[in-house]
């Protein structure tokens, strides 16, 4: 397998569970001192993943999470944002322009700021109230965070066994999706890697795992044009433009928003003859119950677009770190 | 101008403006009873309102706006959404499958309903609690309702004088803004009525128009593929796409988050050579204060692509009526 260090995988996931002890202490200090008002802040893949944090946290949950992009945020304001609240994001870089903007506002706000930085000494870095420094699996940190603050609503009982299977078998289980999905993503890169457009439809916690596989991977890594339209607004315009040899890929979940997926899925073949489905049910999650896929289909997702990914790259011979405008003009 | 009758789009406007008595009655009651949690509904155009009414809300006030999306919430849903809800929507048809389920579960969850239907005897006119029956200016019906309930929480204290001057010139101001565009309005559909793909870029309350004019009209009434993404957004993956030849259009309002659309239109010159700027603040807009051109920024820019969609429609002999498959196939 190209592209593909199981062992460096493996330990990757492993260790960003291993944050959740101190995840945990930070969130029930937060919790503790009656913060009930939580912004999840991003802006381009970190707003996808934030998204997806909002998407799982109103299917179980009543506490009050809002996601931000920092950009809105820095012109509209918005304020419900201040000393009651609790804002969490992700960088990479820890230099983001908008996302440093956003964290100064929002510090001015009296906010408590939880940042997950891969890069320590950064901008972002310092102006975490609380910063967590660890490489990659951004939702999964976001995750943690807002399963953490679903069970101290009450809203996640079973949030300990659900952490035991993660901590005994997510490390294996995505390693093992990346090798079943391995043969999929070549036959999909050979396909579809020199596409004019490319469609990527879907629901729920998908609907950004799309979005960002759309517009942080296929635009910006691969330079190949995309659209990503939510399963349910598919339907109200865009299907009039879909002919039989559009490119579609439908994200099939399985949370509680498949069934908006499902539709997408029943309509394509009478219409669209080079639509791709990919479906998170297709993979066995061995040790993971059937509860709590539903929780982890975007992680699953995630897997299996890396093995498109990389066959794109070696097809394309586009190396996915090259940019052509980003960081590179000035704007 | 082909396609346009001035007086009948004058009384159209001015006859919207007339509902305020209503809309304030029904509004101040249900505020007197004590509801502060507001949620617009909508899907596909009219959940695009709801996201233009958010992002005018969140501008000037603390009131707390949601948007929900009828299909997110059906399968998702949404347990801050009860009895302290006064939930907001719009119908033209007042059948749309996804809206009658939302509005079922709102009501069963012990939500007040306030119904903007135009088809009077519909399911959705009948199951509103309050039901006003009013044909189009969908957006300016929704901004009423929560110009008011700004004004009522101490945020819009000039709300009369902003209404007096609606009042006396809005219905003129709409109405010169479509004859200004036309000569605009035709050169553009000739320049675009058969591209293959043309994106649409926007920030603030013109992203909703952007997002809505780009799936609801390009695709599905021209049968055009396009792409609509936020300003802030764009540069966060779609601008290395961009080539000499991207036919793209910008949406310039002003709002808030006017200089988020700028930065694109500094960035666009030094990489595409086929790019349009559509800018609210070239229309006189004579009798409205400057201080209010923001809001009316999404009701300018639909003045203006009326203009181009009339010429689109002759230009390419596709009457906009027509669908190929939405309530025409089963799905």
């Amino acid at each position: 397998m190209i592209k593909f260090d199981e062992k460096k995988k493996w330990e990757s996931v492993s260790g960003a569970l291993k944050l959740r002890p101190m995840i945990e202490a930070y969130v029930d200090q937060v919790w503790e001192a009656g913060i009930r008002n939580f912004c999840f802040l991003g802006i381009g893949g970190t707003y996808a993943s934030a998204l997806q944090v909002e998407s799982h946290v109103k299917e179980k949950s009543a506490i009050h999470v809002c996601v931000e992009n920092a950009a809105f945020y820095n012109y509209t304001g918005n304020r419900n944002l201040g000393r009651d609240t609790l804002a969490v994001f992700s960088s990479v870089s820890g230099t983001t322009e908008e996302v440093v903007a956003a964290v100064e506002k929002l510090k001015a706000a009296g906010a408590n700021v939880l940042g997950f930085v891969d890069t320590p000494d950064s901008p972002l870095a310092g102006m975490s109230d609380f910063l967590v420094t660890y490489d990659m699996n951004e939702q999964l940190k976001l995750f943690m965070v807002a399963d953490r603050l679903m069970y101290l609503a009450g809203d996640f009982p079973d949030y300990r066994e659900y952490y035991q299977e993660l901590d005994a078998h997510l490390p294996r289980v995505l390693v093992e999706v990346e090798k079943e999905a391995d043969a999929f993503g070549e036959a999909f890169a050979q396909k579809h890697h020199r596409d004019a457009m490319h469609y990527f439809v879907a629901a729920g916690n998908q609907y950004g795992a799309a979005y960002s596989y759309a517009m942080c991977y296929w635009e910006e890594q691969h330079w190949l044009r995309t659209k990503s339209i939510h399963a349910a607004e598919f339907f109200h315009g865009m299907l009039e433009i879909v002919e039989c040899d559009t490119p579609i890929t439908l994200f099939l979940g399985e949370d509680a928003q498949r069934p908006l997926a499902e539709r997408v899925a029943g309509f394509l073949p009478q219409v669209c003859g080079n639509y791709t489905l990919i479906d998170t049910k297709d993979y066995a999650l061995k040790g993971i119950s059937e509860k709590y896929r539903g929780n982890l289909s975007h992680l699953v997702m995630h897997a299996v677009t890396e093995r498109i990914d990389a066959h794109i790259e070696r097809l394309n011979r586009h190396p996915m770190t090259i940019r052509r405008y980003y960081r590179t003009l000035k704007y």
